[in-house]
Protein backbone atom coordinates (compact mmCIF):
# COMPACT_ATOMS: atom_id res chain seq x y z
CA UNK A 1 0.00 0.00 0.00
CA UNK A 2 1.34 3.56 -1.19
CA UNK A 3 0.47 5.87 1.90
CA UNK A 4 0.71 9.10 0.05
CA UNK A 5 1.28 9.51 -3.21
CA UNK A 6 2.67 12.56 -4.66
CA UNK A 7 2.14 13.54 -8.75
CA UNK A 8 4.26 16.04 -10.05
CA UNK A 9 2.67 17.11 -13.43
CA UNK A 10 -0.90 16.23 -13.07
CA UNK A 11 -1.34 15.73 -16.95
CA UNK A 12 -2.77 12.60 -18.99
CA UNK A 13 0.03 10.39 -17.52
CA UNK A 14 0.36 11.42 -14.34
CA UNK A 15 -3.68 11.61 -13.90
CA UNK A 16 -3.75 8.02 -15.29
CA UNK A 17 -1.62 6.54 -12.84
CA UNK A 18 -3.50 8.00 -9.67
CA UNK A 19 -6.82 7.21 -10.86
CA UNK A 20 -5.52 3.65 -11.66
CA UNK A 21 -3.90 3.23 -8.10
CA UNK A 22 -6.97 4.76 -6.77
CA UNK A 23 -9.54 2.40 -8.70
CA UNK A 24 -6.89 -0.60 -7.26
CA UNK A 25 -7.10 0.29 -3.79
CA UNK A 26 -3.56 0.82 -3.96
CA UNK A 27 -3.02 3.93 -2.82
CA UNK A 28 -4.62 6.32 0.44
CA UNK A 29 -3.87 9.35 -0.37
CA UNK A 30 -3.11 11.48 -3.83
CA UNK A 31 -1.32 14.75 -3.62
CA UNK A 32 -1.11 17.06 -6.56
CA UNK A 33 1.64 19.18 -7.88
CA UNK A 34 1.24 21.23 -11.23
CA UNK A 35 2.61 24.24 -12.89
CA UNK A 36 -0.90 24.95 -14.14
CA UNK A 37 -3.24 26.17 -11.29
CA UNK A 38 -6.31 25.83 -13.15
CA UNK A 39 -5.33 22.08 -14.62
CA UNK A 40 -4.73 20.94 -10.50
CA UNK A 41 -7.91 22.71 -9.05
CA UNK A 42 -9.71 20.67 -11.95
CA UNK A 43 -7.95 17.28 -11.17
CA UNK A 44 -8.90 18.04 -8.06
CA UNK A 45 -12.83 18.59 -8.92
CA UNK A 46 -12.41 15.30 -10.81
CA UNK A 47 -11.08 13.23 -8.15
CA UNK A 48 -7.83 12.82 -9.77
CA UNK A 49 -5.95 13.51 -6.54
CA UNK A 50 -7.08 14.19 -3.03
CA UNK A 51 -5.57 17.35 -2.20
CA UNK A 52 -3.42 19.79 -3.69
CA UNK A 53 0.32 21.24 -3.01
CA UNK A 54 1.07 24.83 -3.67
CA UNK A 55 4.84 23.30 -4.15
CA UNK A 56 6.96 20.50 -5.07
CA UNK A 57 8.82 20.79 -1.61
CA UNK A 58 5.26 20.43 0.54
CA UNK A 59 3.87 18.02 -1.75
CA UNK A 60 6.64 15.49 -2.06
CA UNK A 61 7.38 15.89 1.69
CA UNK A 62 5.61 13.53 3.36
CA UNK A 63 4.99 11.52 0.26
CA UNK A 64 6.18 7.45 -0.23
CA UNK A 65 5.88 7.82 -3.61
CA UNK A 66 6.50 9.91 -6.02
CA UNK A 67 6.24 10.20 -9.45
CA UNK A 68 6.88 13.05 -11.90
CA UNK A 69 4.98 13.16 -15.07
CA UNK A 70 6.21 16.82 -16.33
CA UNK A 71 7.14 17.43 -20.35
CA UNK A 72 11.13 16.21 -19.99
CA UNK A 73 12.26 19.74 -20.52
CA UNK A 74 11.07 20.37 -16.72
CA UNK A 75 12.68 17.38 -15.46
CA UNK A 76 15.43 19.13 -13.80
CA UNK A 77 13.81 21.47 -12.23
CA UNK A 78 11.50 19.57 -10.68
CA UNK A 79 14.58 17.72 -9.27
CA UNK A 80 16.13 20.92 -7.84
CA UNK A 81 12.86 21.43 -6.05
CA UNK A 82 13.03 17.84 -4.81
CA UNK A 83 16.73 17.48 -4.10
CA UNK A 84 16.66 19.64 -0.33
CA UNK A 85 13.84 17.25 0.92
CA UNK A 86 14.95 14.19 -0.65
CA UNK A 87 14.37 11.26 1.34
CA UNK A 88 15.88 7.77 1.49
CA UNK A 89 13.02 5.60 2.34
CA UNK A 90 10.66 7.22 -0.64
CA UNK A 91 10.77 5.62 -4.55
CA UNK A 92 10.96 8.07 -6.87
CA UNK A 93 10.10 7.48 -10.48
CA UNK A 94 9.29 9.47 -13.48
CA UNK A 95 7.33 9.07 -16.91
CA UNK A 96 9.49 11.07 -19.07
CA UNK A 97 9.52 10.31 -22.74
CA UNK A 98 13.43 10.39 -23.32
CA UNK A 99 15.54 8.31 -20.45
CA UNK A 100 19.15 9.36 -21.27
CA UNK A 101 18.25 13.50 -20.89
CA UNK A 102 16.45 12.33 -17.54
CA UNK A 103 19.88 10.74 -15.78
CA UNK A 104 21.75 13.35 -16.88
CA UNK A 105 19.26 15.68 -15.22
CA UNK A 106 19.86 13.69 -12.22
CA UNK A 107 23.54 13.34 -12.39
CA UNK A 108 23.64 17.07 -12.86
CA UNK A 109 21.24 17.95 -9.76
CA UNK A 110 22.81 14.96 -7.25
CA UNK A 111 26.31 14.72 -8.66
CA UNK A 112 25.08 11.26 -9.06
CA UNK A 113 21.87 8.79 -9.94
CA UNK A 114 20.19 8.21 -6.40
CA UNK A 115 19.40 4.50 -5.55
CA UNK A 116 15.24 5.23 -5.18
CA UNK A 117 14.91 7.00 -8.03
CA UNK A 118 13.69 4.53 -10.53
CA UNK A 119 13.50 5.84 -14.72
CA UNK A 120 10.15 4.83 -16.17
CA UNK A 121 8.07 5.46 -18.99
CA UNK A 122 5.14 3.91 -20.01
CA UNK A 123 4.27 3.80 -23.43
CA UNK A 124 0.91 4.77 -23.30
CA UNK A 125 0.48 8.19 -24.85
CA UNK A 126 -2.63 9.48 -26.51
CA UNK A 127 -3.23 12.63 -28.23
CA UNK A 128 -4.85 14.86 -25.63
CA UNK A 129 -3.30 16.19 -22.38
CA UNK A 130 -4.16 17.55 -19.26
CA UNK A 131 -5.99 16.34 -16.06
CA UNK A 132 -9.02 15.73 -17.83
CA UNK A 133 -7.83 13.58 -20.34
CA UNK A 134 -6.56 11.01 -18.00
CA UNK A 135 -8.49 7.69 -17.58
CA UNK A 136 -8.68 4.66 -15.22
CA UNK A 137 -7.40 1.98 -17.74
CA UNK A 138 -4.52 4.14 -19.98
CA UNK A 139 -2.37 1.24 -18.49
CA UNK A 140 -3.72 -1.72 -18.94
CA UNK A 141 -1.89 -4.21 -21.55
CA UNK A 142 0.74 -1.15 -22.04
CA UNK A 143 4.29 -1.45 -21.86
CA UNK A 144 5.89 0.05 -19.15
CA UNK A 145 9.93 0.34 -19.89
CA UNK A 146 11.96 0.84 -16.56
CA UNK A 147 15.81 2.03 -17.15
CA UNK A 148 17.65 1.40 -14.06
CA UNK A 149 21.35 2.25 -13.59
CA UNK A 150 23.90 -0.08 -11.91
CA UNK A 151 23.29 1.78 -8.65
CA UNK A 152 19.92 1.93 -8.21
CA UNK A 153 18.35 -0.04 -5.46
CA UNK A 154 16.93 -3.23 -6.61
CA UNK A 155 13.92 -2.75 -3.84
CA UNK A 156 13.01 -0.02 -6.05
CA UNK A 157 12.73 -1.00 -9.11
CA UNK A 158 10.78 -4.30 -7.52
CA UNK A 159 8.38 -1.69 -6.37
CA UNK A 160 8.03 -0.22 -9.13
CA UNK A 161 7.46 -3.35 -10.99
CA UNK A 162 4.38 -4.76 -8.76
CA UNK A 163 3.61 -1.42 -9.10
CA UNK A 164 2.85 -1.32 -12.75
CA UNK A 165 2.12 -5.00 -13.18
CA UNK A 166 -0.67 -4.47 -10.46
CA UNK A 167 -1.98 -1.41 -13.13
CA UNK A 168 -2.08 -4.08 -15.99
CA UNK A 169 1.16 -3.14 -17.61
CA UNK A 170 3.82 -5.03 -19.03
CA UNK A 171 7.50 -4.28 -17.28
CA UNK A 172 10.43 -4.29 -19.47
CA UNK A 173 13.98 -3.46 -18.51
CA UNK A 174 16.66 -1.88 -21.08
CA UNK A 175 18.93 0.86 -20.89
CA UNK A 176 18.14 4.33 -21.45
CA UNK A 177 20.62 4.49 -24.46
CA UNK A 178 18.84 1.69 -25.95
CA UNK A 179 15.23 3.11 -24.49
CA UNK A 180 15.89 6.43 -26.41
CA UNK A 181 17.44 4.89 -29.58
CA UNK A 182 14.20 2.55 -29.94
CA UNK A 183 11.74 5.27 -28.81
CA UNK A 184 13.26 8.01 -31.57
CA UNK A 185 11.92 5.34 -34.42
CA UNK A 186 8.66 4.06 -32.68
CA UNK A 187 7.30 7.21 -31.70
CA UNK A 188 9.73 10.41 -31.79
CA UNK A 189 9.82 10.13 -35.67
CA UNK A 190 6.18 9.34 -36.74
CA UNK A 191 5.17 12.27 -34.54
CA UNK A 192 7.67 14.65 -36.74
CA UNK A 193 6.50 13.57 -39.53
CA UNK A 194 2.70 14.32 -38.52
CA UNK A 195 3.50 17.31 -37.58
CA UNK A 196 5.36 18.09 -40.52
CA UNK A 197 2.86 17.19 -43.07
CA UNK A 198 -0.42 19.12 -41.04
CA UNK A 199 1.96 21.87 -40.70
CA UNK A 200 2.34 21.64 -44.47
CA UNK A 201 -0.85 20.98 -45.87
CA UNK A 202 -2.10 23.58 -43.36
CA UNK A 203 0.25 26.35 -44.38
CA UNK A 204 -0.51 26.19 -48.02
CA UNK A 205 -3.33 28.34 -49.38
CA UNK A 206 -5.10 25.68 -49.94
CA UNK A 207 -5.45 24.01 -46.68
CA UNK A 208 -8.58 24.63 -46.18
CA UNK A 209 -9.85 22.48 -49.46
CA UNK A 210 -7.24 20.26 -48.84
CA UNK A 211 -8.47 18.94 -45.66
CA UNK A 212 -11.95 18.33 -46.80
CA UNK A 213 -11.24 15.83 -48.35
CA UNK A 214 -9.05 14.04 -45.70
CA UNK A 215 -11.65 11.74 -43.91
CA UNK A 216 -10.21 8.78 -45.20
CA UNK A 217 -6.64 8.27 -44.32
CA UNK A 218 -5.46 11.45 -43.64
CA UNK A 219 -7.43 11.94 -40.31
CA UNK A 220 -5.75 8.97 -38.36
CA UNK A 221 -2.18 9.22 -40.58
CA UNK A 222 -2.47 13.34 -38.69
CA UNK A 223 -3.90 12.16 -35.30
CA UNK A 224 -0.71 12.33 -33.44
CA UNK A 225 -0.26 16.00 -34.76
CA UNK A 226 -2.64 17.14 -31.98
CA UNK A 227 -0.40 16.07 -29.72
CA UNK A 228 0.61 18.84 -27.10
CA UNK A 229 3.43 21.19 -28.30
CA UNK A 230 5.81 21.62 -25.38
CA UNK A 231 5.67 17.98 -24.62
CA UNK A 232 7.16 17.01 -28.03
CA UNK A 233 9.35 20.21 -28.39
CA UNK A 234 10.89 18.50 -25.22
CA UNK A 235 11.18 15.40 -26.81
CA UNK A 236 12.70 16.16 -29.93
CA UNK A 237 15.13 18.68 -27.88
CA UNK A 238 16.30 16.18 -25.58
CA UNK A 239 16.82 12.86 -27.91
CA UNK A 240 18.08 14.97 -30.94
CA UNK A 241 21.51 12.78 -30.86
CA UNK A 242 18.90 9.52 -31.93
CA UNK A 243 16.38 12.02 -33.87
CA UNK A 244 17.66 13.55 -36.22
CA UNK A 245 19.99 11.00 -37.69
CA UNK A 246 16.97 8.96 -37.99
CA UNK A 247 15.21 11.80 -39.83
CA UNK A 248 17.94 12.09 -42.93
CA UNK A 249 17.64 8.49 -43.11
CA UNK A 250 14.06 8.75 -43.44
CA UNK A 251 14.98 12.08 -45.93
CA UNK A 252 16.69 9.87 -48.12
CA UNK A 253 14.48 6.38 -47.95
CA UNK A 254 11.67 9.23 -49.35
CA UNK A 255 14.02 10.65 -51.52
CA UNK A 256 14.76 7.41 -53.28
CA UNK A 257 10.84 6.66 -53.21
CA UNK A 258 10.47 9.89 -55.45
CA UNK A 259 13.70 8.74 -57.55
CA UNK A 260 11.83 5.60 -58.80
CA UNK A 261 8.96 7.53 -59.37
CA UNK A 262 10.92 10.18 -61.20
CA UNK A 263 11.91 7.17 -63.55
CA UNK A 264 9.04 5.50 -63.74
CA UNK A 265 10.68 2.26 -62.19
CA UNK A 266 7.46 0.29 -61.71
CA UNK A 267 9.22 -2.42 -60.44
CA UNK A 268 11.14 -0.73 -57.53
CA UNK A 269 7.66 1.13 -56.71
CA UNK A 270 6.28 -2.74 -56.48
CA UNK A 271 9.18 -4.26 -54.19
CA UNK A 272 8.96 -0.84 -51.73
CA UNK A 273 5.15 -1.04 -51.59
CA UNK A 274 5.02 -5.04 -50.94
CA UNK A 275 8.15 -5.06 -48.72
CA UNK A 276 6.23 -2.14 -46.56
CA UNK A 277 2.83 -3.86 -46.38
CA UNK A 278 4.84 -7.49 -45.62
CA UNK A 279 6.68 -5.33 -42.69
CA UNK A 280 3.22 -4.08 -41.43
CA UNK A 281 2.00 -7.68 -41.61
CA UNK A 282 4.19 -8.71 -39.20
CA UNK A 283 3.69 -5.65 -37.10
CA UNK A 284 0.42 -6.43 -36.99
CA UNK A 285 0.89 -10.25 -36.22
CA UNK A 286 3.12 -9.28 -33.71
CA UNK A 287 0.69 -7.00 -31.96
CA UNK A 288 -1.85 -9.39 -31.50
CA UNK A 289 0.42 -12.39 -30.52
CA UNK B 1 -33.66 1.54 -62.55
CA UNK B 2 -30.35 0.14 -63.70
CA UNK B 3 -31.12 -2.74 -66.32
CA UNK B 4 -27.77 -4.42 -66.28
CA UNK B 5 -24.50 -2.76 -64.15
CA UNK B 6 -20.94 -4.74 -65.37
CA UNK B 7 -18.35 -3.63 -62.97
CA UNK B 8 -14.42 -4.12 -64.29
CA UNK B 9 -12.56 -4.80 -61.09
CA UNK B 10 -14.54 -6.35 -58.51
CA UNK B 11 -12.36 -5.52 -55.42
CA UNK B 12 -13.22 -3.06 -52.61
CA UNK B 13 -14.26 0.16 -54.57
CA UNK B 14 -16.16 -2.12 -57.77
CA UNK B 15 -17.94 -4.95 -55.14
CA UNK B 16 -18.91 -2.22 -53.02
CA UNK B 17 -20.59 0.02 -55.60
CA UNK B 18 -22.72 -3.48 -56.66
CA UNK B 19 -23.55 -4.43 -53.43
CA UNK B 20 -24.91 -0.73 -52.47
CA UNK B 21 -27.00 -0.64 -55.48
CA UNK B 22 -28.40 -4.06 -54.85
CA UNK B 23 -29.20 -3.01 -51.19
CA UNK B 24 -31.10 0.14 -52.77
CA UNK B 25 -32.93 -1.64 -55.14
CA UNK B 26 -31.47 0.56 -58.39
CA UNK B 27 -29.91 -2.48 -60.12
CA UNK B 28 -31.55 -5.90 -61.60
CA UNK B 29 -28.67 -7.53 -63.15
CA UNK B 30 -24.85 -7.52 -61.98
CA UNK B 31 -22.14 -9.02 -64.14
CA UNK B 32 -18.33 -8.88 -63.24
CA UNK B 33 -15.29 -9.10 -64.90
CA UNK B 34 -11.98 -9.81 -63.31
CA UNK B 35 -8.18 -10.49 -63.92
CA UNK B 36 -8.13 -12.82 -60.78
CA UNK B 37 -10.61 -15.79 -61.47
CA UNK B 38 -10.23 -16.70 -57.47
CA UNK B 39 -11.48 -12.98 -56.61
CA UNK B 40 -14.50 -13.15 -59.59
CA UNK B 41 -15.60 -16.21 -57.88
CA UNK B 42 -15.56 -15.42 -54.46
CA UNK B 43 -17.55 -12.42 -55.36
CA UNK B 44 -20.10 -14.77 -57.00
CA UNK B 45 -20.40 -16.75 -54.46
CA UNK B 46 -20.11 -13.80 -51.72
CA UNK B 47 -23.42 -12.44 -53.73
CA UNK B 48 -21.50 -9.26 -54.89
CA UNK B 49 -22.22 -10.45 -58.47
CA UNK B 50 -24.94 -11.87 -60.21
CA UNK B 51 -23.38 -13.54 -62.91
CA UNK B 52 -19.28 -13.26 -63.74
CA UNK B 53 -17.75 -12.95 -67.47
CA UNK B 54 -14.45 -14.06 -69.16
CA UNK B 55 -14.14 -10.72 -70.95
CA UNK B 56 -14.87 -7.53 -70.76
CA UNK B 57 -16.35 -7.38 -74.34
CA UNK B 58 -19.24 -9.90 -73.37
CA UNK B 59 -19.44 -8.43 -69.60
CA UNK B 60 -19.63 -5.02 -70.74
CA UNK B 61 -21.87 -5.85 -74.48
CA UNK B 62 -25.32 -5.76 -73.19
CA UNK B 63 -24.44 -3.55 -69.90
CA UNK B 64 -26.01 -0.16 -69.41
CA UNK B 65 -24.17 0.83 -66.40
CA UNK B 66 -20.60 0.13 -67.24
CA UNK B 67 -17.69 0.59 -63.85
CA UNK B 68 -14.27 0.60 -64.32
CA UNK B 69 -12.46 -0.07 -61.36
CA UNK B 70 -8.93 -0.96 -62.12
CA UNK B 71 -5.67 0.13 -60.60
CA UNK B 72 -4.92 3.32 -62.54
CA UNK B 73 -2.59 1.35 -65.07
CA UNK B 74 -4.59 -1.11 -66.28
CA UNK B 75 -7.44 1.74 -67.35
CA UNK B 76 -5.47 1.85 -70.56
CA UNK B 77 -6.14 -1.99 -71.45
CA UNK B 78 -9.79 -1.88 -70.35
CA UNK B 79 -10.28 0.77 -72.48
CA UNK B 80 -9.43 -1.08 -75.61
CA UNK B 81 -11.47 -3.75 -74.51
CA UNK B 82 -14.52 -2.10 -74.36
CA UNK B 83 -13.90 0.47 -77.96
CA UNK B 84 -15.10 -2.28 -80.26
CA UNK B 85 -18.41 -2.60 -78.54
CA UNK B 86 -18.97 0.92 -77.43
CA UNK B 87 -22.74 1.65 -76.86
CA UNK B 88 -23.45 4.99 -77.38
CA UNK B 89 -27.09 4.46 -75.07
CA UNK B 90 -24.96 3.64 -72.03
CA UNK B 91 -23.08 5.39 -69.24
CA UNK B 92 -19.22 4.48 -68.60
CA UNK B 93 -17.82 5.37 -65.83
CA UNK B 94 -14.58 4.60 -63.47
CA UNK B 95 -13.47 4.82 -59.77
CA UNK B 96 -9.78 5.98 -60.77
CA UNK B 97 -7.54 7.50 -58.70
CA UNK B 98 -5.82 9.96 -60.71
CA UNK B 99 -7.85 11.32 -63.18
CA UNK B 100 -5.45 13.13 -65.84
CA UNK B 101 -3.80 9.63 -66.47
CA UNK B 102 -7.83 8.30 -67.41
CA UNK B 103 -8.25 10.97 -69.75
CA UNK B 104 -5.46 10.26 -71.36
CA UNK B 105 -5.73 6.55 -71.76
CA UNK B 106 -9.06 7.30 -73.01
CA UNK B 107 -7.92 9.97 -75.48
CA UNK B 108 -5.15 7.48 -76.50
CA UNK B 109 -7.64 4.77 -77.30
CA UNK B 110 -10.60 6.54 -78.74
CA UNK B 111 -8.64 9.87 -80.04
CA UNK B 112 -10.71 12.07 -77.91
CA UNK B 113 -13.07 11.70 -74.97
CA UNK B 114 -16.74 9.56 -75.09
CA UNK B 115 -19.51 11.94 -73.95
CA UNK B 116 -20.85 9.14 -72.34
CA UNK B 117 -18.27 8.36 -70.04
CA UNK B 118 -17.88 10.34 -66.50
CA UNK B 119 -14.87 10.43 -64.94
CA UNK B 120 -14.91 9.56 -61.24
CA UNK B 121 -13.52 8.85 -57.98
CA UNK B 122 -15.07 8.09 -54.36
CA UNK B 123 -12.77 9.18 -51.68
CA UNK B 124 -13.49 6.22 -49.77
CA UNK B 125 -10.39 3.28 -49.90
CA UNK B 126 -9.03 1.45 -47.45
CA UNK B 127 -6.56 -0.60 -46.46
CA UNK B 128 -8.33 -3.94 -47.33
CA UNK B 129 -8.56 -5.12 -51.24
CA UNK B 130 -10.64 -7.79 -53.17
CA UNK B 131 -14.43 -8.55 -53.25
CA UNK B 132 -14.25 -10.21 -49.54
CA UNK B 133 -13.87 -6.48 -48.46
CA UNK B 134 -17.00 -5.03 -50.30
CA UNK B 135 -19.10 -3.28 -47.95
CA UNK B 136 -22.45 -1.65 -48.89
CA UNK B 137 -22.04 0.91 -46.53
CA UNK B 138 -18.45 2.38 -47.93
CA UNK B 139 -20.00 5.47 -50.02
CA UNK B 140 -22.35 6.99 -47.32
CA UNK B 141 -21.21 10.26 -45.89
CA UNK B 142 -17.94 9.76 -48.23
CA UNK B 143 -17.00 12.23 -51.22
CA UNK B 144 -17.54 11.43 -54.88
CA UNK B 145 -15.40 13.86 -56.84
CA UNK B 146 -16.55 13.61 -60.58
CA UNK B 147 -14.13 15.06 -63.53
CA UNK B 148 -15.80 15.80 -66.79
CA UNK B 149 -14.48 17.58 -69.58
CA UNK B 150 -16.40 20.15 -71.94
CA UNK B 151 -17.45 17.36 -74.51
CA UNK B 152 -18.97 15.09 -71.62
CA UNK B 153 -22.98 14.37 -71.84
CA UNK B 154 -24.28 16.60 -69.79
CA UNK B 155 -27.34 14.19 -69.24
CA UNK B 156 -24.50 11.11 -68.11
CA UNK B 157 -22.85 13.31 -65.60
CA UNK B 158 -26.24 13.75 -64.28
CA UNK B 159 -26.97 10.08 -63.96
CA UNK B 160 -23.74 9.57 -61.89
CA UNK B 161 -24.66 12.42 -59.81
CA UNK B 162 -27.85 10.47 -59.12
CA UNK B 163 -26.60 7.56 -58.39
CA UNK B 164 -23.96 8.26 -55.93
CA UNK B 165 -25.98 10.57 -54.26
CA UNK B 166 -28.55 7.35 -53.98
CA UNK B 167 -25.62 5.21 -52.45
CA UNK B 168 -25.73 8.40 -49.69
CA UNK B 169 -22.02 10.22 -50.94
CA UNK B 170 -21.90 13.69 -51.67
CA UNK B 171 -20.78 14.58 -55.20
CA UNK B 172 -18.73 17.19 -56.12
CA UNK B 173 -17.28 18.39 -59.57
CA UNK B 174 -13.74 19.77 -60.67
CA UNK B 175 -11.25 19.23 -63.33
CA UNK B 176 -8.92 16.06 -63.49
CA UNK B 177 -5.80 18.45 -62.97
CA UNK B 178 -7.71 19.68 -59.66
CA UNK B 179 -8.39 16.60 -58.57
CA UNK B 180 -4.90 15.19 -59.22
CA UNK B 181 -3.39 18.32 -57.26
CA UNK B 182 -5.77 17.87 -53.71
CA UNK B 183 -5.61 13.75 -53.91
CA UNK B 184 -1.80 14.17 -54.21
CA UNK B 185 -1.75 16.09 -51.08
CA UNK B 186 -4.38 14.48 -49.13
CA UNK B 187 -4.10 11.00 -49.73
CA UNK B 188 -1.01 10.03 -52.08
CA UNK B 189 1.28 11.64 -50.11
CA UNK B 190 -0.02 10.31 -46.66
CA UNK B 191 0.53 7.38 -48.34
CA UNK B 192 3.85 7.19 -49.61
CA UNK B 193 5.11 8.59 -46.12
CA UNK B 194 3.62 6.00 -44.28
CA UNK B 195 4.89 2.98 -47.06
CA UNK B 196 8.64 4.32 -46.79
CA UNK B 197 8.33 4.96 -42.66
CA UNK B 198 6.96 0.91 -42.40
CA UNK B 199 9.86 0.27 -45.28
CA UNK B 200 12.66 1.67 -43.22
CA UNK B 201 11.55 0.17 -39.85
CA UNK B 202 11.22 -3.27 -41.39
CA UNK B 203 14.25 -3.15 -42.88
CA UNK B 204 16.11 -2.57 -39.79
CA UNK B 205 18.19 -5.12 -37.44
CA UNK B 206 15.79 -4.33 -34.79
CA UNK B 207 12.52 -4.96 -36.74
CA UNK B 208 10.87 -6.83 -34.57
CA UNK B 209 11.55 -5.10 -31.46
CA UNK B 210 10.33 -1.75 -32.81
CA UNK B 211 7.42 -2.86 -33.80
CA UNK B 212 6.39 -4.68 -30.46
CA UNK B 213 6.99 -1.16 -28.73
CA UNK B 214 4.21 0.46 -31.59
CA UNK B 215 0.88 -0.45 -29.89
CA UNK B 216 -0.01 3.52 -29.81
CA UNK B 217 0.82 5.66 -32.56
CA UNK B 218 2.65 3.89 -35.00
CA UNK B 219 -0.32 1.59 -35.16
CA UNK B 220 -2.73 3.71 -37.00
CA UNK B 221 0.38 5.98 -38.79
CA UNK B 222 1.37 2.92 -40.43
CA UNK B 223 -2.22 1.25 -41.60
CA UNK B 224 -2.51 3.21 -44.63
CA UNK B 225 1.23 0.90 -45.44
CA UNK B 226 -1.25 -1.97 -46.01
CA UNK B 227 -2.84 -0.87 -48.84
CA UNK B 228 -2.82 -2.66 -52.31
CA UNK B 229 1.08 -2.35 -53.58
CA UNK B 230 -0.11 -2.72 -57.26
CA UNK B 231 -2.74 -0.06 -57.05
CA UNK B 232 -0.19 2.27 -55.25
CA UNK B 233 2.59 1.56 -57.81
CA UNK B 234 0.01 2.87 -60.75
CA UNK B 235 -1.36 6.00 -58.86
CA UNK B 236 2.17 7.16 -57.82
CA UNK B 237 3.39 6.64 -61.29
CA UNK B 238 0.19 8.42 -62.84
CA UNK B 239 0.38 11.20 -60.48
CA UNK B 240 4.02 11.75 -60.41
CA UNK B 241 3.92 15.43 -61.59
CA UNK B 242 2.33 16.41 -58.65
CA UNK B 243 3.63 14.13 -56.36
CA UNK B 244 7.27 14.07 -56.58
CA UNK B 245 7.21 18.61 -56.56
CA UNK B 246 4.93 17.73 -52.85
CA UNK B 247 7.54 14.99 -51.55
CA UNK B 248 10.45 17.13 -52.55
CA UNK B 249 8.44 20.22 -50.29
CA UNK B 250 7.86 17.55 -47.86
CA UNK B 251 11.14 16.14 -47.60
CA UNK B 252 12.09 20.24 -47.12
CA UNK B 253 10.00 20.82 -44.63
CA UNK B 254 11.48 17.79 -42.63
CA UNK B 255 15.06 19.09 -42.86
CA UNK B 256 14.37 22.52 -41.84
CA UNK B 257 12.40 20.65 -38.34
CA UNK B 258 15.70 18.66 -38.34
CA UNK B 259 17.76 21.63 -38.19
CA UNK B 260 15.73 23.27 -35.48
CA UNK B 261 16.30 20.31 -33.28
CA UNK B 262 19.90 20.47 -34.31
CA UNK B 263 20.50 23.87 -33.30
CA UNK B 264 18.05 23.55 -30.28
CA UNK B 265 15.60 26.27 -31.29
CA UNK B 266 13.28 25.80 -28.75
CA UNK B 267 10.85 28.62 -29.90
CA UNK B 268 11.12 26.91 -33.62
CA UNK B 269 9.82 23.51 -32.26
CA UNK B 270 7.30 25.01 -30.20
CA UNK B 271 5.72 27.19 -33.15
CA UNK B 272 5.60 24.02 -35.61
CA UNK B 273 4.15 21.78 -33.52
CA UNK B 274 1.67 24.86 -32.07
CA UNK B 275 0.78 25.78 -35.63
CA UNK B 276 0.60 21.75 -36.65
CA UNK B 277 -1.93 21.22 -33.58
CA UNK B 278 -3.90 23.93 -34.87
CA UNK B 279 -4.08 23.15 -38.63
CA UNK B 280 -5.23 19.99 -37.22
CA UNK B 281 -7.68 21.00 -34.91
CA UNK B 282 -9.21 23.57 -37.93
CA UNK B 283 -9.38 19.59 -40.26
CA UNK B 284 -10.89 18.34 -37.39
CA UNK B 285 -13.60 20.61 -37.15
CA UNK B 286 -14.12 21.24 -40.58
CA UNK B 287 -14.83 17.58 -41.07
CA UNK B 288 -17.32 17.13 -38.26
CA UNK B 289 -19.44 20.11 -38.97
Amino acid sequence: MIERLCVIGVGLIGGSFALALKQAGLVREVVGVDVDASNLSNALHLGVIDTLSPTIEEGAGCADLIFVAVPVGASKNVFRHLVSGWRSDAVYTDAGSTKGSVLNALQAVFGSIPPNFVPGHPIAGAETSGAGAARVGLFEHRKVILTPVAETDPAAIARMEAIWTKLGAKVIQMSAGHHDEVLAATSHLPHVLAFVLTDLLGRSDQGRELFSYGAGGLRDFTRIASSDPSMWRDITLANRDHLVPLIESYRDALGAAAALMRSGDSEGLTHLFTDARAHRQRFIDQLEN
